[in-house]
């Protein structure tokens, strides 16, 4: 047993959302009045305190809130969405998927299955069955070690929810970690994780709005989990550009010029033009 | 559009069945006359026809019925065994592994989760939860284009079954194709598939004894969708002896003995002992 | 043993290729005088024959030669490219997408690691270490049953061949089937392969267009197992749009629709709009 | 930024050393002179510091050190092995499984891939190529977010080395980190993980007993990191005896008995036998 004593960075958490039905339908401004976003993020900051800073970002703020500045601070980014997907431009897709891949967490919820930036990391339609009917849903947890499945009840039970079904459009998962059946029969890979690049995916599936769901302690349980996971402490990193090497120098990337070859990290001439071909 | 003639090797099918609770159980008696074996066996053939040869052995026989002579002629063995996995000779089970390892493929099924041979191809208890109770089960497909798929419905619907729940312990499946979910609203991984050494595994979990479900006609699908799956028209092949490579001889492989370095295939000297060392 | 006359489908491949190296580089042309895609076409045919019929595009024909009429009479299209990915018009990029989500094979070559379509199916930046610097390539099979490895010689040696190591920036395959290593010491997961959607996807690196690595009798052998590997014989089929069950009716997917739901296949109102909410 | 003093238990792991080639052979004693399993030992200690509590057994120690008190209270279990494989008693082995599958780590090193061990919790032969000519070996890392690559260079250098290389028959790994090339240009997947139960399983190929691998500070690293990987701050859990379920009550399994049901916990009787069946 030792007692040490650490400084840990807190976790920089945006909890991003479309915040559109929370404008027009009476029920879900009344599940969520500060909109469903503050309800995720409340739920994070209830169960990791001091370890995370969250803050919301919605669809209608300048450049949907994504800005290259709040990315680059950003470890984790939670994405709910559903009636907008289209609105959402290619370009902060772009940008969001730049720093998933230089490091950054994701973690799509529900209908977030649909949006550009999870079919962007995907590559597949990512199309599932469902059924918007009051289903209770059971979320059976198959990888019982798995730190986003800690403190999770098995069953974790909601009451009422969407159904979403299989089959669900996506690659292989590198880890499944629940399987959520429905009173309707249905099953559904309900937690699923994928490694992007430098950074990590995790999509959870319970959440639709007319349903109290991110009220739910265990959702919150696993999403917080989730949040744990996803966040790396290493810095970001690029590999956008590929470095070409120089044989037996293993540790020192190169990139073609006119001029001949460069140093990948100082871009000063290592080798004019005539030597380089 | 091309028209050929071709000689196709028959794939040889072994159905091992435990035999025992048709020996005691009325019930089991009735729904399987001449033991459920042989239901399966004529599953596979009426689907097959032609492509196979279809033969059955019981823990009673000689051996298990796993002669060294069977094992070397058989392209796929299935599996069912329940109530007696401790009864099977650890003998034969080494047999069976080697010869699984070797290129025979195996289809585990249902209560067989427990058996020798699949516990040690797994490395895991392979436990399961599980209630007798006639829970309706529904398989669902969330690999619709695996070959053992093809043909099945979505979902597979089996009225009557015992139920088998998650956690499962075992290893990361290298596919999953089906997920069940049952009555009480459990869910389970019913359709899996690993490789081992130059083998294949196909685990299907549907058919308890008291229920007639290799009976189904989608049930007896998956099976014979599974035997297809699982055969090898390649040689079988050990790889038991770890053989030693002499630098850049790459197709060479040697192995040590008193003498010095033996040719792995034909056992000849090739190197005396003051150069092998 | 039996004999059997079967009618089968020849496989219909496309082989694409940028073809402007050849235009430009003399060393090119003089090893693939009518093309690379041409020499990649005839290994296929060669070993093939009558099993496939093969044709080729190149990046300059209208559309690329990608037009909606061939993809949907394509089982398999073979794609390399190198100097020109960003030529490739983003329309032709989806149009190739939708098809091998709806069951169309793709085999990606050397240099297509960076091509749009793979980017697109993949997620990530799939940059990768190079140096061109003739070195030797071995190519050493992780999965020996593998039926893309049938007939493959352990290691494949490739005298010339420019260098592509690791870290190679992709998802996690679903099957690691070659490692590469090379003379100056690195190593690349150079055949790996993935399902997306309907689709199955072999990525296989050997390939620079300044040695004649086409040629190579054990490379033609591992691209027409690739073909054979990711032919579908089952239909076409879409999962773009999303359809939604009606709770106990598995097999019947309906679509909302102004008027109320619609049956997904015939489009036929079956339930108008008030009781549809 | 936040500044929290936390209580944490020390990691406790057993350095298991074979110890025979250091009875016999000088060179081996000349680099370890306390035997390999020290070295190990004081790598991890010299990294870990007050994080760990390390010990060391060895085969000759009373049932090869592996006691059932020592395993109970240890969590990750190290083991190298090579010449005295079948001298560890099956009722040993059964033991260290038991625990892994309850939730122990172990690190499997160099030739312990052929320890009785490691070949139970894999399900293969676990054979290899092999070629022991001073090879240099170059690590390359291919999972450059995973906690075992951390601070581990892009190649991790080894000079002098036995070479290892494919076919490698192990079953799919959850995990592929490292692969490494031999001057010989063999390639072989020298570090994956595997989980098997509640446990997480490591293997690192590097470490001949005749070259000074394990005074290397990148192997040392790499081992330690493995230490903190494969350790659970969760309590060992059994999942040996399968229980049942009763209908809805998800969180109560019990246990068939002659009386009736029985609690799975407690072991009361809650069903008697007449209602059970």
């Amino acid at each position: 047993m030792t007692t040490s004593t650490t400084e840990k960075k807190a976790i920089r958490v945006v909890v991003w959302g479309e915040n559109r039905h929370e404008q027009v339908n009476a029920v879900v401004r009344g599940i969520y009045p500060d909109g469903m976003h503050s309800t995720i993020a409340e739920g994070i900051t209830r169960l990791l305190g001091d370890d995370v800073t969250v803050t919301t970002r919605v669809l209608d703020d300048p450049e949907h809130g994504m800005t290259e500045e709040l990315l680059a601070q950003t470890d984790v980014l939670l994405w709910w969405g559903h009636t907008a997907h289209e609105e959402v431009s290619d370009e902060v897709v772009d940008r969001i998927q730049k720093h998933v891949l230089e490091g950054m967490g994701i973690i799509v919820l529900h209908s977030g299955h649909h949006s550009k930036i999870f079919r962007r990391l995907m590559g597949t339609t990512c199309s599932l069955r469902w059924r918007n009917d009051n289903d209770g849903e059971l979320i059976w947890t198959v990888s019982p070690r798995h730190p986003i499945a800690e403190g999770v009840p098995q069953p974790l039970v909601i009451p009422g929810q969407e159904m979403y079904g299989e089959f669900f459009d996506i690659p292989e998962p590198d880890e499944l970690i629940f399987i959520s059946s429905f009173s309707g029969g249905e099953v559904f890979r309900s937690g699923i994780t994928y490694r992007r690049g430098y950074g990590k995916v995790f999509y959870f599936s319970p959440g639709d709005e007319i349903f109290p769901v991110y009220h739910h302690p265990d959702v919150q349980r696993v999403i917080a989990n989730g949040v744990k996971w996803a966040h790396s402490e290493r810095a970001r990193e690029s590999y956008l550009i590929t470095p070409m090497y120089v044989s037996g120098e293993f540790d020192r990337p190169v990139l073609t010029s006119p001029e001949g070859l460069v140093d990948y990290y100082t871009r000063e001439l290592i080798a004019p033009r005539e030597t380089a071909d």
